[in-house]
């Protein structure tokens, strides 16, 4: 029997949120130990396939990451994306809009940081921000969020066309394990700097926010979402990077062909001395 | 006695790049495991300091990072800028200038990728490259040189008083060791996608990027160039970690504290149940 992938086992095609288990490990290890061994193999299988989408020069990769405060966004980045040479990355954090971007079309701080070609890049929440928060706020109505609905379903589409592939994960965790976590910000001096006040006003809004986006992910669907079992982070951390690993060796991108010739350069470079 | 630092001993006071022996291993380990073990630690320590210099968010600091093709910017990169959360890293490199590029002064694409505050930046290539290849290939006057290295002088004063501390870093090779590695680049499906024809045409004008140098660095030395003996990898990448360990260290980051009543916001965390 074939072994399912990680992208099959963790697909989400018909989104309840309340039935998924965010302490769940559907696929693959099953402790810490395991998982460390596999993140590190991974690793290095990752870094010499960057290295020739790198090389290759005509491809993209994007992992979208979106989840709740203290889900894991950033630390995704630092233990998966710091897998490979930071040269081929590109990471872009979303905060709130700014007044100057509030004026633009929602999509357009988004398109300004798209990886290029060669590149991995990672987004620490996303465009999908502007159809959370508005949904929970009220901010616009549902036509408008309708509206933005198709927009990213186009918008990905565009980047699939553009050679793009956008891994989508949403890093689900509990309510409980975010009180812990929360709680351990508030008593390490070291990380005080993570928590802001606000964070418990998001958080009263938890049912909101599940409803908000189980309605964004059904309705941004054409390019699927992962979900993230995260209250393990090492559970985490194993499966995005599985995910990755697997999409980089379905595009198997290859080192090109020197477009000069070998023998010639070689030549050269053996006859001629620079400092004769 | 004191131990000299990293920065004392191979901070470049008085360039001749004739007398500077790119083998040479002025201090720190005498070989590759020695400098494995240290450039381990000297990770850990840098992750850390990283992470609070992220934090506070009041300065930066920027790796400039010059040297002839195959000298190693780009393994700096990713072995020591490696070493620390690509999140708080920002990497630039500089290739030829493209032609909206040379519409603008020659400092315009470099102050579009500074590193923002918290952040690690390296420059993989750099503004150095405007009074590098005009010189060797007479593309401007020495009047305009001048003007150039004046610039570059104020520029990376403004730098600093707006809290960058910039460590440029000379990536010193020989022309042997050069060839072996346009060889192995060669050599290497891998690899030969790094080489380009036009790498020997540098090449063969080494004399005359050596003096171009050495006029730079002479001229732009208001902020210390440091020359790093590049011929052995792994020493160059344990010369410039500890550059950077040193710089970080001396600019002791410092986690913030909570802008926000701590037992406060534990009261309020503990006593709050979102989905009641």
């Amino acid at each position: 029997m074939a072994k399912k992938s990680v992208r099959e086992a963790l697909r989400l095609d018909e989104v309840d949120l309340s039935t998924l288990d965010p302490a769940g490990r559907p696929v693959g290890p099953k402790n810490k130990k395991e998982a460390a061994e596999d993140l590190a193999a991974t690793g290095t299988e990752l870094d010499d396939l960057q290295e020739a989408l790198y090389a290759e020069n005509s491809r993209a990769v994007l992992l979208v990451l979106q989840g709740m405060d203290t889900s894991g966004k950033g630390g995704v980045v630092r233990h998966v994306v710091g897998l490979v040479n930071p040269q081929g990355v590109r990471i872009a954090s979303f905060k709130k809009p700014t007044p100057a971007e509030r004026r633009q079309h929602f999509l357009w701080r988004i398109k300004k940081v798209l990886p290029e070609k060669g590149r991995i890049g990672a987004f620490d929440r996303s465009h999908y921000e502007d159809v959370l928060v508005p949904k929970v706020e009220r901010l616009v109505n549902a036509a408008e969020l309708r509206k933005r609905y198709k927009e990213i379903n186009a918008f990905e589409q565009e980047l699939a066309d553009a050679g793009t592939t956008v891994i989508k994960c949403f890093l689900h965790i509990s309510p409980e394990v975010q009180k812990e976590r929360l709680l351990a910000r508030l008593d390490d001096p070291r990380k005080n700097w993570k928590y802001n006040p606000a964070d418990i006003d998001v958080r009263s809004k938890w049912s909101r926010y599940q409803a908000a986006y189980t309605q964004a992910l059904q309705n941004c669907s054409d390019t699927p979402w992962y979900a993230i079992p995260s209250d393990r982070k090492w559970y985490r951390n194993w499966a995005v990077s599985r995910l990755l690993l697997e999409t980089l060796r379905e595009l198997d991108p290859k080192f090109p062909p020197p477009a000069y010739d070998l023998e010639a350069e070689k030549a050269r470079l053996i006859s001629h001395d620079p400092l004769r």
